[in-house]
């Protein structure tokens, strides 16, 4: 049976805001329950409902610089005045966990840059809404902003697509279905990569002999 | 729409003797009927019920080795004093034709190793069995053949899984169903693969600024 022990999995999910990742990402941790979710440190102040430990680790701006310091996180970045970032110890805890089977970070291309900088064997997936159109209209779906505000989201949106080269995949978010099973498709190819698999060949191999 | 069209796409499927790589192929072709079959050349006679350029297509000798003379085959080996081989043509043919999605390969690591170095974007995946114990059963399982006979196959399953480094992915074959899933998924995957897909962004970031 350990034959089939599925191998440990870092996965980034990425997309400009409006693709539908937040769906998708839900259906992918109903799917695979084994791979756990990442939670970043951030010196941003808890919203109400909002648990540390759970949606994120909760520090001051001298904990996070000291992490910093010390190379802990494998990614990180400031955005308006707030901190984010990963840690490694977040990954290796959760890899020497037995029956966690993976991770999936949540983050956008300059993370997805860093963490690829740092663990090559990293897999990462961008979703991508089928159209432009379709972006704007999701856009403007979510509420009543106005449209100087949109008119930065969609220009964001497209700063993200543009980076497309930091990602291994590229899954259209058409159908929530269709772009799921490919998604899905990703995991299970990946668990199969010759690289992470290896090692069954060869006891095959061993076995062989005997 | 046409964003949604499938790349085409080049997948090379082996396995030892005994590894279940008939029935996973032939739900393979149920699962993704736009992905054609590989037709081989062969200078072997015809048995009964195999149609030309249906089941092979049939050549004389001479015939084979002026193709093999124009560097007609992509991959081409001599068994038992038959030759066979998968022809240029035959993939260009299948990548021109429209709506067909791509071409699958039954051949061995030899024409895996073959069209690999030819073709660098095509997919390999290597069907493993779960043991070697139940490789030797499916074996012994084929028929009455004689204990030399059996001893030769398994030999050469172990030289087939000796060269599994010659492909992308190692898909084990204990559940024929699990097994199927991840190759369902290889497929999916490479079908997103950045590289594939990159098109689609680009015409998002020309869409992006109308």
């Amino acid at each position: 049976m350990s034959l089939m022990v599925d191998p440990f999995l870092l996965l980034i999910l990425s997309s400009p805001s409006g693709a539908g990742k937040t769906t998708l990402t839900r259906k992918l941790q109903d799917r695979f329950p084994a791979v756990r979710f990442s939670v970043s440190h951030t010196t941003r102040k808890p919203r109400p409902n909002e648990v540390d430990g759970k949606d994120y680790h909760f520090v001051t701006r001298d904990q996070f610089d000291e992490l910093v310091g010390r190379d802990a996180f494998v990614e990180w970045a400031e955005v308006h005045g707030n901190c984010y970032g990963t840690s490694r110890a977040e990954i290796e805890r959760a890899r020497s966990e037995p029956g966690v089977a993976g991770m999936i970070f949540d983050i956008d291309y300059q993370g997805a840059r860093q963490i690829r900088a740092k663990i090559p064997d990293v897999v990462s997936v961008f979703i991508l809404p089928p159209s432009m159109i379709e972006l704007e209209r999701r856009l403007r779906g979510r509420g009543s902003e106005s449209e100087e505000i949109l008119q930065r989201r969609f220009q964001a949106a497209i700063d993200e697509i543009e980076h497309y080269g930091f990602f291994d995949y590229l899954v259209v978010n058409d159908d929530v279905e269709t772009a799921f099973k490919h998604l899905e498709g990703v995991v299970l190819a990946e668990r199969s990569r010759r690289t992470r698999r290896a090692e069954l060949a060869e006891r095959l191999l061993r076995a062989g002999k005997l």
